[in-house]
């Protein structure tokens, strides 16, 4: 196997170079003396995959959610906005989230991002979240699961025009689940950007 | 509209500092004064957002993608996986992207990554991923509609212990999506890392 895929790389990679539909369609062929050229299935849906330990502690985050938001700046007009916040796990040690905002309105998507929760046994918990805005953030902070909350602040915003920080609040209470986001940029610094309460429709 | 959002902060972010749980609970009722605490409704699914001008050009990666890869570099052991792509829209300039991929053998979750894709109309496109590792990539590159392909180079890769560089190449060729992804280490040229051939099974 090592040999075969070093074979198929050393013969895709010229062409790759040079030209890249035809290394494509040789890199195709070759897969296809492995693979047969046989799309692999869907993985079998796992009922419900068993929580991983290291997720025990935030677990309280888990679902599906759905409410309100209002979000200001000094530089921007406030604004209310719909909002849906999916996290689930696939019993890996990693909670993935995705969230996507509309007005609230008309309906109209706004804003939406995607990324990956990461906590640790110590309390603490990183995240990379990346926005449809072209915004990547990695954030560093900490759990609380006692109080069900999670206080996150960037170590990392990249592709950014103006900002420059950005601080994360999450808090779950009951079927509701509250944040707040902070925002410092060039110009102004760390303040109140967005808020939202959102209530779980399904776990 | 605006003097009611920063009366809301005003009264939250003291409280948000020294205690995060009451804060929110305040929050909520000061919410709960504007949008009568009722959840917002999901949005109405628009039937087919109308595809944005600025993504007629890359229209060729929408779709889900269903297939096989093999991944190997010099300090890992060959592998082979089973891996979905979703790229889709919702009307505004961006892809979405969402990929996992799982164990050819047994099905079991292995990586999984999103982020968005954003095709400027003068050729040159950007994506912001993050994965589900804690690494978070921010690509800049370029596509060719003829050709179909777009070949990406990471302007940032954070948060990673050892990636310094990442490139990414796609290619489509009637319902195949073939990719490339090379990988330079603080250890080891950018070199070849995983490449999937992957069959269209639904718009």
């Amino acid at each position: 196997m090592e040999e075969g895929l070093a074979y198929v790389w050393r013969r895709a990679l010229p062409l790759l170079r040079s030209r890249l539909s035809s290394a494509f369609r040789h890199g195709k062929e070759a897969m296809a003396e492995n693979a047969a050229g046989v799309p692999a299935p869907a993985p079998a849906p796992a009922a419900a995959p068993a929580l991983h330990p290291k997720l025990q502690s935030v677990a309280f985050m888990l679902g599906t959610w759905r409410g309100e938001g209002e979000g200001g700046f000094p530089t921007i007009k406030s604004f209310k906005y719909g909002e849906e916040i999916k996290l689930w796990h696939v019993g890996k040690p990693v909670i993935a989230y995705t969230q996507k905002t509309w007005k609230a309105a008309s309906g109209e998507p706004m804003h939406a991002e995607s990324g990956y929760f990461r906590p640790t046994s110590d309390g603490s918990i990183e995240a990379v979240i990346a926005q449809s805005t072209g915004l990547a953030e990695v954030q560093k902070g900490t759990y609380d699961s006692a109080k069900q909350s999670l206080e996150l602040r960037s170590s990392l915003v990249g592709n950014a025009s103006k900002v420059v920080e950005i601080k994360r609040m999450f808090h779950v209470e009951g079927d509701e689940l509250a944040y707040t986001v902070e925002m410092g940029t060039q110009t102004h610094e760390l303040q109140p950007h967005l808020r939202a309460v959102l209530k779980k429709v399904s776990s």
